[in-house]
């Protein structure tokens, strides 16, 4: 099992949508059916990023989802602890006090200050999440966006497919109101 | 779920051990009752050890195992790797070629080169392995040996432990031979 999870991939996926300018907030079944992701399971992440501060919805018809502030103040690790929530690469049970020769009774000086490997552990865990702290969204959708072979005018169909759907919702919307 | 298990923390805290001067190679029950952990789950770990060059079995009646090279340069990547087998951080599954604009038939610059997201996970993992691999078993033993407030002669009484061990299960053997 990989340590970060498919709801990590699918939030940054669809993030990267929203740091563009969208005409207007895309619903999170907008953003699965556009890259092809399971919308049940996007529905779950949403409120996730929305309680970390990272989007915010707005209702009504026209309702979706958007970023609470600027790509460039969002992380990739904001995103990664929205998601996976609290967790860490490993787990130290304190096998130092379990030694036969304490005989169920670990003295002070066997459990003192952080066992040497969990030490070991926590500086890979900083070391990591101080890497991942260093992309922003905003750098990270300026890279995927700008990547060489990527046709200028994508990102741009991609804005008008958000806005047809969102349109035609509407309209039938409208129509099934005045059908009533 | 903690990214590295507890057979990573077994198999460290047991190492140590056979860092240090040992009368004879303790076997692996031997190091999980020394250790208070369970000696099932022990034996699961020592044949990765084995197969991975970390380790040495030799059998007979003092059969045990010892480190099968240095400990300066085994590393903690070393037995990560060997406990855990091959695994990442992240796993990509290529979302960039499901865009619902492609309608199934995904260009070839799609999904050319990297995904944007999938590197940054990949810079990250790099860096963690990086910093695994700082640490050898000869310095973490060191460091957990020599730790403040831990009486000098622990280790010491430690290492009578497993001769004590040893040399009962010994002279077991030797009766039960005899008496046949």
């Amino acid at each position: 099992m990989p340590y970060f999870g498919t709801g990590v991939e699918y939030a940054l996926h669809c993030l990267l949508w929203l740091a563009g300018p969208l005409e207007r907030p895309p619903s999170s079944r907008d953003l699965a059916d556009m890259q092809g992701i399971s919308p049940a399971f996007l529905k779950k992440i949403f409120p996730k990023l929305e309680k970390a501060g990272i989007v915010e919805a707005s209702g009504g018809i026209r309702g979706g989802y958007r970023l609470a502030r600027p790509a460039e103040t969002i992380t990739v690790l904001d995103v990664v602890d929205a998601v996976e929530g609290p967790k860490s690469l490993f787990d130290c049970q304190e096998i130092r006090g379990r030694c036969a020769l304490f005989e169920g009774k670990p003295p002070k000086w066997s459990t003192q200050g952080v066992c040497g490997i969990h030490a070991v552990m926590l500086r890979a865990e900083n070391i990591l999440r101080e890497e991942l702290a260093r992309t922003s969204l905003a750098s990270l959708a300026a890279g995927v966006l700008g990547k060489n072979g990527l046709p200028a005018r994508f990102p741009d169909q991609v804005r008008s497919w958000f806005a047809d759907r969102q349109t035609a919702r509407e309209e039938a919307r409208v129509t099934g109101m005045r059908s009533r």
